[in-house]
């Protein structure tokens, strides 16, 4: 590491800045080419940082004669310049041959085709007649996009019928165009993919949430998909990345469609937007890794990991230059809330200007705490003048409400008044948890959907309370797979409640349920509360108290005990 | 915060350049006083920066020409020009008074007990008299220390006896001196605290290791000590604090008497080496505090707590100008390491070159992720000829064993063959589990002590298995009181089991057993597995293939069923 290339970074924008930001951590000599005072160039000093454009070859040429190495934070760069200083030494990562494909879009869709990576169907349009054409071939709607120097929906028309074609034409036609058949899909899919000298290396999926075409919102992990289709979405983005040249990271856009197959949208040779979440949410981020990748350094799989689910929210500007400040304002008064401000002085509306990221235990929790942003989000970019934006959504989640980390279940209502110390105790430590009546007998549908899905949704521990056969808690367990499952055996108004016990107890090898005593509702929440206290370590004070004044109780009873001894 | 004071910073090392890199994730317009090419002026543009010395009264004018607000991160500093540009109207965070008083450490010792916060006893020294006079009161070995200008061990002197007077006073003796009484302590702690213009927030409780009188690890939270211990430095530290006027964060160094008392070894009037950790562990860095405090943005108290424990370990430098590289290198390839080098170029032996904070769900996973990145530096710190450091210590812990998270613990070597199963299906699923034998009745000290230390071992279930009377798991769900307890019936050689196991269902409310059923050690270990799991997914992959195992088992004989009956 005392010898390392000097890198040279083309563009000097948010992703340049946070490249630098890293490059900092580990004293890497990165020189930026962009604008004075560009966001990159403010988060470090160096001499001889290049000032110009990222796209004239001057420019370029006095950056690669001062770096070993050229990188890019932005696709829309001049690759005659990469291939020529290339022959002189220089190394272009990735390389010059990736971003040439890439920074056509079409191309870059062949390139997918031909290396049998699902994509939309497209066909070149140069003229109203090939449009005309492709509305045959391809149907109604369709996307009409640029081939270049489109991005954040820019360069994009949607064609919904014949009526719109000469609009479509006239508004994008004075550049080169394609023409792709329309996808429904169900959500819109991301992984980030670093290519390293030794192969290539996926982050998690996440689900990217876009409005008036820019991104909004990142969820990491992707919410409500099976792992089956996170697994085919990293997949198919390893895959992706894999059919182009070159070492560094590589975001890949992907739709999630109606049938659950997963398709590719696009591909960015640099780090994104969408993977800005690592930066709190995982072992090292998309910048580092991307440095990593490009220098040879060592990028372990396993710091690509979430060590904690995110949700990210970008900061845009609104109706005025500093309206969005007040996002970044309310930011500061979440604990859980980390914001990065871009440097870019004044807004233009719908620039994006920074990003907030939120992080917890659960993406429950971190949905839960990022909602007020959003509602302020929102607010802000209602405010705007240049687009029309569907009203305001209500609010995700009622703010105030707990996610529930418990489930309580029983079997009937008639369970209910022996839950109820159960409830007590569970909001005495002031654990979120959920009621619910899910019998195996008489709606074993419900009962087997809520144990699936209760992991998902974020269920730590499920109590299920059941009297007579007794069935809910080993039913339950069987059909969440993971989630503990406390068995509370009901007594019933006939015997004592023991067979209901044993039902529990007596579970096959490899389903367990952790049976309490028969009506003893309390050690049920006290066995959940035990469980989700070992993770933390508020709740733990909270138990230790509970139990101290139980001790402190029974201590009280010796001595009044003894006092009546002694009188 | 458009319109945010422009704040001046007096020194640019290490400590003003993680102050910088938080300025620029807010556009906080910071403005940095020290030589050109210091480490915080590395890590941004500021075409203001002023070149010289944070001593010099010219250096600091030119500055606060400058700026509405200055900061320091080094205490070292002229407070008369503090003091003459407040009086201009500059504000200064903390106050010039804070500063003046702490910088010299006789009267920062006098001004806390003045204010009620237990300090060594400590008598001025200002010629041999004095400190004979001083050898009289305070008895030996004691500490002469320099009043001013000591950090990092340099200005202090241990005199053990009478014999070594002479030669303290000709070390020091040039400097205002003080002795100060010796103390046996068992540890060091440290705490960060915020102080804000609403009040004093606490930063958790830590440990720091010196070597050689420097700053060489930092576990967060503090090892092996009490609740009671941790919030007492944390109270302690906070009372300390608010005796200082002036708004800003502070580090609190105290010690851990040998009788569990806490007392202030001495304050630091700004971000301290002990709080680095809060980088990566917390939810907002003492750095990013220090700005919020300063400025008046919020700070809030949530987001100081830990969200993760971490150990942070200083990369100082070595017997060569570049050997302490090797050490950054190492912890590149570590997942879980996160390395902060400070630019600082060629190292001197024993400075303070970068940092590397690990963190991990669990404080004992991050002390056995760093161990190897303490080998590394130890070997490096041996090669130094400067200072003579004692032998290598033996690894913290073996490299290879997993820390258990899980324990087994059985009442007698009887059951050992039951819990076979046990240990086979969590070594299948690769979780960390230890055995024990405690038994209530015939060990029931050690029993006891088991259960009790459990938790801050870093077990986060315990499996009691017991046939008979059957009270260790009873008694270790008491004994560990936040500990969830699966408690496992062992069928006896009379009898069929069912006595014991109603002995661990019918714990009173309050203690709660998790029960499975008689010899079923499989659903012990899967139970605690479940457990565990909801804060490992990849644990929970492991388990949804062992349950898809026995799917795929049942399906099968099904099969091969019917093909029987068709037959």
């Amino acid at each position: 590491m005392d010898d390392l290339p000097r890198v040279g970074l083309l563009g000097g924008g948010q992703l340049g800045r946070m490249l630098v930001e890293e490059a900092n951590h580990l004293n890497i000599p990165i020189q930026v080419l962009d604008t004075p005072n560009a966001p990159a160039k403010q988060v470090h000093y160096h001499p001889k940082d290049v000032n110009g454009s990222f796209a004239t070859a001057e420019a370029v040429r006095q950056l690669a004669d001062e770096c070993d190495l050229l990188t890019v934070e932005i696709e829309h760069v001049d690759t005659d310049i990469l291939e020529e200083v290339s022959h002189g030494g220089v190394k272009i990562e990735p390389s010059w041959r990736t971003i040439r494909i890439i920074q056509d879009k079409f191309e870059q869709k062949q390139h997918l085709k031909r290396n049998h990576v699902l994509t939309a169907e497209a066909v070149v349009v140069n003229n109203m007649h090939d449009l005309e054409s492709a509305a045959k071939a391809l149907g109604y709607p369709l996307m009409l996009k640029a081939r270049r120097q489109a991005y954040d929906g820019r360069g994009n028309h949607v064609v919904r019928s014949e009526s719109d074609l000469q609009d479509a034409m006239t508004s994008l036609g004075t550049r080169g165009l394609y023409a792709e058949r329309w996808m429904n899909f169900k959500k819109e899919l991301a992984v980030m993919v670093v290519k390293t000298k030794d192969g290539a290396l996926t982050y998690p999926t996440v689900e990217t949430v876009q409005e008036n075409s820019i991104c909004k919102l990142v969820y990491a992990p992707a919410r409500g998909i099976s792992r089956e289709v996170a697994q085919a979405a990293r997949d198919l983005a390893k895959r992706a990345v894999q059919a182009f040249p070159g070492k560094g990271v590589f975001g890949v856009e992907m739709f999630l469609l109606d049938d659950d197959t997963v398709q590719v949208l696009e591909i960015a040779p640099r780090v994104h937007n969408s993977g800005h979440y690592t930066i709190e949410a995982c072992g090292i981020s998309q910048f580092a890794a991307h440095l990593r990748a490009i220098l040879d350094l060592p990028v372990p799989e396993e710091s690509l990991e979430l060590e904690q689910p995110a949700v990210m929210l970008n900061i845009l500007g609104g109706a005025t230059p500093w309206s969005h400040q007040t996002l970044a304002e309310r930011a500061l008064e979440l604990p859980k809330a980390r914001c990065h401000l871009y440097g870019k002085g004044e807004a233009r509306p719908g620039r994006k200007m920074g990003h907030i990221t939120v992080t917890a235990p659960s993406l429950l929790e971190a949905e839960r705490a990022i909602c007020p942003l959003i509602e302020t989000c929102d607010t802000l970019q209602r405010e705007r003048k240049d687009i029309d934006l569907p009203p305001q959504l209500p609010q995700l989640m009622p703010s105030g409400t707990e996610i529930p980390i418990i489930g309580v279940t029983a079997g009937s209502q008639s369970d209910q008044n022996v839950l109820q110390t159960c409830y007590d105790v569970l909001s005495g430590l002031r654990i979120p948890f959920e009621r619910r009546i899910t019998s195996a007998h008489r709606s074993p549908e419900l009962m087997a959907s809520y144990a699936k899905e209760a992991e998902a949704r974020g269920i730590k521990v499920l109590i299920a309370a059941a009297g007579g056969a007794a069935h809910l808690p080993g039913m339950v367990a069987a059909f969440s797979r993971v989630i503990p499952v406390v068995g509370l055996p009901i007594k019933p108004s006939l015997g004592d409640g023991t067979d209901s016990l044993l039902s529990m107890t007596n579970m096959p090898r490899g389903t367990p349920v952790l049976t309490v005593g028969v009506n003893n509702a309390v050690n049920a929440a006290l066995a959940a509360a035990r469980i989700v206290a070992m993770w933390d370590s508020e709740l733990r004070e909270r138990l230790i108290a509970y139990s101290g004044e139980a001790e402190n109780e029974s201590r009280e009873n010796d001595r009044k005990l003894q006092a009546k001894g002694n009188s």
